[in-house]
């Protein structure tokens, strides 16, 4: 009997999942149909060397005994590249890897684990009155007689038009199975839901308020908002992990993984995301004491590879260039088309994409921020997984583009890089003399200003960002990215075994990693990338606009919020502008959600505006690759935006925190 | 262990088809577990006795043995009234009333068994060109590029415009799921399905011809017409009994199954209706080598009972006073939301109801006649297992009413009364001297004209209208529908047990059911009654109208267009018009249904006028009754309508066809 052929028992530490595994395949694999999340962020292109597991069982008669009594597959060469020696000799192999060839328990270092995601998404208050699509209306009605035998239907349509002036015209064959019961068992006294010109739901009485579920699916989060239909307000939110990343960290990773395994992938991504959004309806439904018969609408916002995936559709194309979406325009879906548990009337509403890399997200940003209408010159940076710009004012129109900053701004692609979760160094400053840092991390209230055990883990965006602004600003760094030897702190120093540059940002006893976190000539390279990536996407915005200095930048996205503005720049993330004009939204693609979800009007606009922003293809662009080698110094030189240095000078307290960071403890040699 | 926690095994012959049956249940409900048709004319009211079976094994233990050990539940009364002492000796039971107690050895007599109907349904030219609301259109497309990266939609929407000028604003999910993989697949090169402004198909290449499917769910018979959408022509048909008529002959019957089996009854007759439309649209395309998937359309007419039947509406309220449908207007539902298996994508569209037992058929016949356009002054009569009238022209507008024929047109509530399947007496002609009639059995090509075997089974409608309009031209029967005594024919006697009298139609020799067919008093009465209120419902809305005398008959229907329109003139079906312009227009709903399958102004207007017809309630009107029990007469006499006497003179050919009758043999007393 082939290994393939055979079932081995797989137990994963420290979540003790164990299940009956067959022969054959990889170890992630098995992680994933156990439920077992292991950070697998280049999506099993064997370039992130994160997906590690230790070997506590089965590995050992690797040593010494034939192979063929192995409980794993060989030790590859990628492996050799990736791992070192001390991790091979502590038994670590990387789970994309190596193939289950016998019973295992493996242990998931912390590092490796997926973890739960902090959610920082609020619901803000939204600018537009409630006059959604969907409206409810009570109505009595006579019963029929022999002399007025008319149709239930054209009934409940003759009293909406005479009590509300309201127009139906159609009628959802599930909410009519019911209807005729229901409109006899209330004596004809309903409430009718109306959908546009559509009767989807009638319930016996007088209901008052009701419910639509606003969704932004983000590449890692899902955050969704139950929306009070007749004001507006945010009434209940819930969010979760998107699922998907077991499948891969970024949009790309999920297109390779759904190419790489046709028709199941997509299945397997597109299941996993319909169970989270039924998952969440169920939570807010449950906090809200209301069933899942009484949502009839639900709006959907998203990136174009996770809208693809929403839809079921094949997100190949959109993957490889020129990068065509299979559907731009928004599209109404019934909600069971796409097995989504609100009422089986309920309409699912996701928003237009703009182009192959700007999503219905960047539609939800369009029409919250709406540029459109501004007086001033703004710039929208929108950075999720992706980077997403809008460009542009009233009188100049507005341009999108995407960039390609990789997920470095994500922390992925980070030596210690991780998403932001709790372990996080999320914010970091550097004293501008003694060059020693102080950081705060997530589940921690207070800022970290001595060595102690604050059970860091790595660090995720908003914290890679400050500190590489840090390191800029004191010196550590140069302008074209690169550590100076010469600056006085122990904390810089060589890797032993590449010889890199690296800044120690915490020492082992400060982690719950058991080594030192550090930041290392490539993290810094990495931000260099991203940074300058935006930059160049925004001067040929600008250029093609014919705007000189912008009048205004907006940072949106959950991940935007809570980046620290001084420190987007000093490293130069876009051009000149008064720091009091840098200015952060939140979520602003979940507020376009929630405006699409309880205003009809911001509906019609959205599908418009998506269509008439112009996207700019950034690599069509003969100087982009110039500009963009330029964008990557700090700070920037390209003509005609003066540089950064004024920047410095307009922070606020850079002498009281400095004098705070002298009385803390400085680290002894550990 | 109770009976109702045994199982038995049940036989059923002369099919043989045996199962194991749970204790406790009707004969009936076991036969149609097991898939035995048994006639149940009257829906288990106990009014038909028509659901006979004759106990071969098992009964015998009923005599002289303990009750407990029988293996069928006791002799009711009710069989005591409706079968005959002889029956009960000969162990008849009625398969309705008697509990499977035991194992069981069943014979179904001939007569008791469900046949197939011999469809007559034949689709003739359409009078309008083929303009339908489904198009397909060949496009060819550049493919994306940097400099055009559009989406697939908009870029086939473009095409669309561009090539044909045809407008695309949706896209169906199922649709929109292939069609990426099928635009590259195609080089850029496709066929594009478009319903109304929505693209339903995409496929590779150029397609030059398609297809939808036009049906007519009559209750007792499914007729359907795959069509050529391109010019309307009707490539192929078929037809099934509607499998419902297990649950009922009529639709009272099923109306009442469907209340005495709260959720289960009505869930299993729309499963019924479903799989026979599955299963005709798996024949059509097998027979024109199409695929489900090419099939886009359907367009379906039906009463309104089989209307919320096959939409799985609750029946109920359609079956009692004042008959409110659930949905009066057309409706498009998806292809996949009806369970029907053409492409998912597809539509399925069912014409207005026009009121409560004027349904979505007798719309197809408004639209297919049009009397709305009409100049002259026209009676329609659709006689189904209900009667629907349409009267009015252009000038005067259209009334509709219905009227409660009852099912003895159709042959049901006839001693001797069946389906028109093989065996029926469809026509008969008597002597007007020898009083010696002569028929025609269906599936017999000649008249029969002398004793001989030609395995009658009974008489199906248009036998039975045929008999009794002759019985009363030759005076066998008067004017009220009372037997002459003194008629001189030997068939004309008593029935032994109950006195009535009957004419015996055909000697036992003759038939293929071991008895004589005889048409009895009850008969003539229940014939009597169903004339009488079509002819009494032409009055009330000639009256309504302010018509004095028509101009013209129709009769439609696959039942209608079989009628002999003298018999039907000589029994006075309708009012006083010349034969010449009594016309047969076989199944007009039928033609209905394909005239708004191919041209979309039909479907407009097929949606507008069944709304503007006017529905008479003919209950509310006072004289309603008065004017019924006059037109119950043969011929008759309601001012100010003359009566029939002149139409026997201008029937053809009597003299010549008495004549041949003369030398036919007559019959020895059998």
């Amino acid at each position: 009997m082939s290994d393939q052929e055979r079932e081995y028992t797989v137990i994963f530490q420290p979540s003790g999942r164990r299940g009956k595994i067959r022969g054959g395949g990889s170890v992630l694999e098995a992680a994933r149909s156990l439920g077992v999340e292991i950070e697998a962020i280049c999506g099993e292109k064997k370039t992130c060397g994160k997906c590690k597991v230790q070997v506590m069982e089965g590995f050992f008669e690797k040593f010494g005994v034939e192979s063929s009594m192995a409980h794993l597959s060989d030790w590859t060469k990628d492996e050799d590249r990736l791992l070192s020696t001390a991790e091979r000799e502590n038994h670590i192999r990387l789970s994309c890897l190596s193939k289950v060839k016998g019973d295992l328990l493996l242990f998931v270092p912390e590092e490796a684990r997926g973890g739960k995601q902090v959610v920082r998404k609020k619901a803000g208050k939204l600018k537009y009155p409630a006059d959604p699509d969907l409206r409810i209306y009570y109505i009595e009605m006579n019963a029929p007689t022999l002399h007025d035998p008319e149709d239930d239907f054209l009934r409940v349509k003759q009293a909406l038009k005479d009590a509300h002036n309201a127009e139906a015209n159609r009628i959802d064959l599930f909410c009519l199975r019911q209807m005729g019961d229901t409109l006899r068992a209330a004596k004809w006294k309903v409430t009718v839901w109306l959908w546009k010109d559509e009767i989807v739901r009638v319930v016996p009485g007088k209901v008052e308020r009701h419910y639509g579920i606003a969704v932004d699916i983000g590449t890692t989060t899902v955050a969704a908002y139950l929306t009070d239909m007749e004001n507006g307000r945010s009434v209940a939110t819930d969010s979760k992990m998107n699922p998907q990343v077991r499948f891969g960290e970024d949009v790309m990773s999920r297109i390779t993984y759904a190419m790489q395994n046709p028709g199941k992938g997509l299945q397997q991504m597109h299941e996993a995301i319909i169970g989270a959004l039924n998952e969440i309806v169920g939570n807010l439904c449950d906090e809200h004491k209301l069933t899942r018969d009484d949502i009839l609408e639900m709006v959907l916002v998203c990136n174009t590879a996770m809208h693809h995936i929403l839809l079921k559709l094949n997100p190949e194309h959109v993957g490889v260039a020129p990068f065509p979406t299979a559907m731009a325009p928004a599209v109404d879906i019934k909600a069971r088309d796409l097995g989504i548990n609100i009422n089986a009337s309920g309409n699912i509403h996701v928003l237009a994409n703009e182009a192959g890399f700007v999503g219905a997200d960047n539609c939800g940003v369009l029409i919250a921020e709406e540029p459109y209408n501004s007086e001033e010159d703004v710039l929208i940076i929108d950075i999720g997984t992706n980077g997403e710009l809008l460009c542009g004012s009233k009188k100049l129109g507005v341009v999108s583009c995407s960039v390609a900053t990789g997920p470095a701004l994500e922390g992925a692609q980070i030596k210690f890089g991780m998403r932001a979760a709790p372990g996080a160094i999320e914010k970091v400053e550097i004293d501008q003399e003694t060059l020693e840092p102080r950081f705060k991390v997530i589940g921690k209230a207070d800022w970290h200003t001595h060595i102690e055990d604050v059970d860091a883990k790595g660090i995720c965006g908003s914290g890679i960002i400050d500190v590489v602004a840090e390191m800029f600003r004191t010196g550590i760094v140069d302008k074209g990215g690169r550590f100076v030897k010469e600056a006085p702190t122990r904390r810089l120093r060589r890797d032993e075994t590449t010889g890199q540059a690296e800044y120690v940002l915490a020492y082992e006893p400060e982690t719950s990693i058991g080594k030192d976190i550090v930041v290392t000539q490539g993290d810094v390279r990495a931000i260099q990338l991203a940074v300058g990536s935006i930059y160049a996407g925004a001067v040929i915005m600008m250029r093609h606009l014919g705007i000189q200095k912008l009048d205004k930048v907006v940072l949106a996205g959950a991940f935007g919020s809570h980046l620290n503005p001084f420190s987007c720049a000093i490293i130069g993330m876009f051009p000149d502008v008064p720091i009091a004009q840098i200015i952060s939204v939140g979520n602003a693609a979940g507020d376009g959600a929630r405006l699409c979800l309880v205003n009809k009007s911001k509906r019609i606009e959205a599908n418009k505006m998506a269509r008439t922003v112009k996207y700019l293809e950034l690599t069509v662009f003969a100087d982009f690759e110039r500009v963009f080698m330029k964008a990557m110094q700090f700070p920037h030189m390209e003509d005609p935006f003066p540089n950064w240095k004024h920047v410095i000078d307009e922070i606020p307290n850079w002498k009281k925190i400095a004098k705070e960071k002298k009385t803390a403890d400085t680290p002894a040699n550990p």
